[in-house]
């Protein structure tokens, strides 16, 4: 059954208040499936589909929600039902929740959570935003050293009900710091009295909680993991995390970039969902910036005005010489921010990359240059359009080219630098931001070309 | 130790020919650290360090090299020695690499490798390029309906050893068609007499081998697992595809979109590894397409000489409109680019889209039209530059950025649409693809809004 005709047969079923027949057509789903279905509803109705399930479910299915249907959906409810649900939550799905709320809501939720998730929330809260803690749950189970094999196998089956997953066991001491991985399987193929160190070989990956998240991606594709530890700065044990959340992050960090290079403000909703009004909003922003940054172009071409009136042929060129500069500064922009995203480049590069870029603008220039050169002699000779000084006219298009290109290249792959030197994110270095810089600047160079070249012939 | 400090103590002692050593070196490190040192090696030196490898920790680390690498690295080693890594691989990254070779080789090893893991190959190769078959591996146990608990557990503890995960277990009937999945965990916390189709809820998620790996990402994302089965088209299980592939496959996948976004090839290399002329050669085609495109811009601006003729200020606005244009398709482009990328979008939303989308053009470029209104407004109230006619110029320009805006937003949403429907991909209308197409129609748009407004005044 499709998205749609689900929402139509729960809507249906809700409007004759037949709760029975609710409970029945959930039942019959995944979690997510349910939850896609319920999401077309209103908050209200989202509300009284979810008091319909057992808790147990209801939060299974509220966690596959999306983080701003799951934040009008608990504005909807009453305290009880969001309480309920916030406190059986996964801790993961929950941080992210929790994040997104208006900070006295947040707190009001957290306070009536049981103690127990309550220190849980507040700790993984703690952790800075964006970093690796932020993604944790601690539904994973630890074994100790001095265990056979069989008690631990006696520990999995006591405790095993609520882990995020079982593939992996973590080994930690009376401190808590975590001595190594242990993988089920090792504990399933050995003899049963075997003890836990023998099983050991001290070779383990781990996270650090406070690092960025993009280094949990890279670590987890490099190591080909599902699941990773995480630990504190003294070592000590603090949180799994999983494969599926490492997905979402590098999607929406992937989404963003995007976006970003796109020239405007990521978006925070799905595009087919978000309103309108927000769509054209997260747009104008950074259309207007470059709007006004362009400005400066007509200021100045304004300089040049008294050329262009002399050789009106100049203005031609124009578009076609600034846009050379914007494509091979926004090849060069994303190139770089996409192999800093991934962690291929690191600032210290910052040398290595801006050598590369100068043979690679050179030779990229040159090659337009020739075709300009080509251009420009080609129509000559079968059309006066360029009249009885176009040799100088192609000399000046094809040196202000390979100015322009390797302008454009310089500046599209070392401004990603400079933003991340600085703080900031690469990505705001977007195409269109190079591309304007580079308009301007592209100006410039072309009209001081012309200077030094056409002066006292067309000029 | 670092990767660059490994590296150059291996090959210290490869040149001091200190065989123990180097064993001893490796095998203080995990496989994909070994594999990061020895990707710094030309490939006849890796063949030598790989011989001197166990072939089970050999193919472990070979597995974790670039597919680039491994390539070269067949061809460096002698038959005997490349069979057998080959042979010992994990049938999903012995796919990726063998795609890769030239045919005439890849028969070739295919025809040495042993009956059972030939067969395996042959039959992965056998499913169309980017398919979710190419991802699969074979490394997975399954159980029937009629064992108990106790007898799965056998049957794991003898044929765990070497499969990719035990979290998740398949039960399929005597046709090979799937029934269901069964967690680790269940079959660890039920009574050993506990019958497998007891322990089964028949609610699985499959994929389909056939089907694009972008299908697969969405999958995984939207159920959030770490492995799922894959079936035929009868439903039989054929496979399972793990989630450290997939996260893979993502990021590949959003890397290629940002460079063609950018507006060149993807680059299939790290960009610190490539070399110099490959990286010029992945951009330069892509820009001297764009670079030819443009050229329309000077026929068209041609053909407007006279006007800049009579009026020079004309030109001085042309690179605000046309890049305004640009911009504005490029937010577009990357949006809905992306959104196609992750399946939030799809083919049929074309008209939801357009209809959005004309509405954002309007609001966008009635934004800047304002702007530039201003702008030249205040400009004019202080300085003669604009002439007498500044308001019939400022009205020139306003309706000018309306149009160009509206344009270059529809061009940017409904390109990929187009490239979609005729089975191109969608992030070939690279954000400076549609800013070509903008500014050549942009100058159309704003010399025919000059020539109607202006004409007896300037023009």
């Amino acid at each position: 059954m499709s998205k749609e005709l689900t929402s139509q047969v729960l809507g249906e079923l809700l409007e004759a208040r037949n709760f029975m027949g609710i409970k029945a057509a959930l039942a019959g789903l995944t979690p997510p499936d349910s939850a896609e279905a319920i999401k077309e509803f209103e908050p209200a109705e989202q509300a009284a589909l979810f008091r319909l399930l057992p808790m147990q479910d209801a939060t299974e299915v509220f966690e596959y929600l999306p983080v701003d249907t799951q934040e009008r959906l608990i504005h909807a409810m009453g305290n009880e039902q969001a309480v309920g649900i916030i406190d059986a939550m996964s801790p993961d799905d929950r941080t992210a929740l929790l994040e997104e709320l208006p900070t006295a809501l947040c707190a009001k939720l957290i306070n009536d959570l049981s103690p127990k998730e309550r220190a849980i929330a507040l700790r993984l809260l703690d952790y800075p935003e964006h970093s690796i803690g932020r993604l944790m749950t601690s539904e994973y189970l630890v074994l100790r050293d001095d265990w056979t094999a069989a008690e631990a196998l006696d520990h999995i089956r006591s405790h095993g009900r609520d882990q995020e997953t079982l593939n992996v066991l973590y080994v930690v001491d009376d401190h808590g710091k975590l001595l190594d991985d242990v993988r089920i399987r090792e504990l399933l193929l050995c003899p049963l009295e075997t003890k836990v160190k023998d099983l050991r070989d001290s070779v383990f990956i781990s996270l650090n909680a406070t690092d960025d998240q993009e280094t949990a991606v890279a670590t987890f594709r490099k190591y080909r993991r599902n699941v990773l530890p995480v630990v504190d700065g003294h070592g000590g044990l603090v949180g799994i995390v999983t494969g599926d959340d490492i997905l979402d992050v590098a999607e929406e960090a992937a989404t963003e970039d995007i976006h970003k290079l796109g020239g405007m403000e990521q978006l925070d909703e799905p595009y087919m969902n978000i309103s309108l009004s927000k769509l054209v909003q997260k747009r104008a922003t950074w259309l207007v910036i470059l709007f006004v940054g362009e400005m400066l172009t007509a200021t100045a071409m304004g300089h040049f005005e008294e050329e262009i009136e002399k050789a009106a042929i100049l203005a031609v060129f124009v578009p076609l010489i600034i846009s050379s500069g914007g494509n091979s500064g926004s090849q060069a922009a994303s190139l770089i921010i996409r192999a800093m995203a991934i962690g291929e480049v690191t600032l210290k590069d910052w040398w290595k990359v801006m050598r590369r870029e100068i043979y690679s603008g050179l030779a990229l220039g040159l090659i337009l240059a020739i075709i300009g050169m080509l251009r420009i002699s080609v129509w000559s000779a079968f059309s006066p359009i360029y009249g009885p000084h176009w040799f100088l006219l192609a000399l000046t298009v094809s040196f202000s080219l390979i100015g322009v290109v390797l302008w454009g290249t310089l500046s599209g792959s070392m401004l990603p630098f400079l933003l991340k030197r600085l703080g900031l994110d690469p990505a705001t270095s977007s195409a269109p931001f190079v591309a304007t810089l580079v308009d301007v600047t592209g100006l410039i160079i072309y009209f001081a070309m012309a200077g030094a070249i056409l002066r006292g012939t067309l000029l």
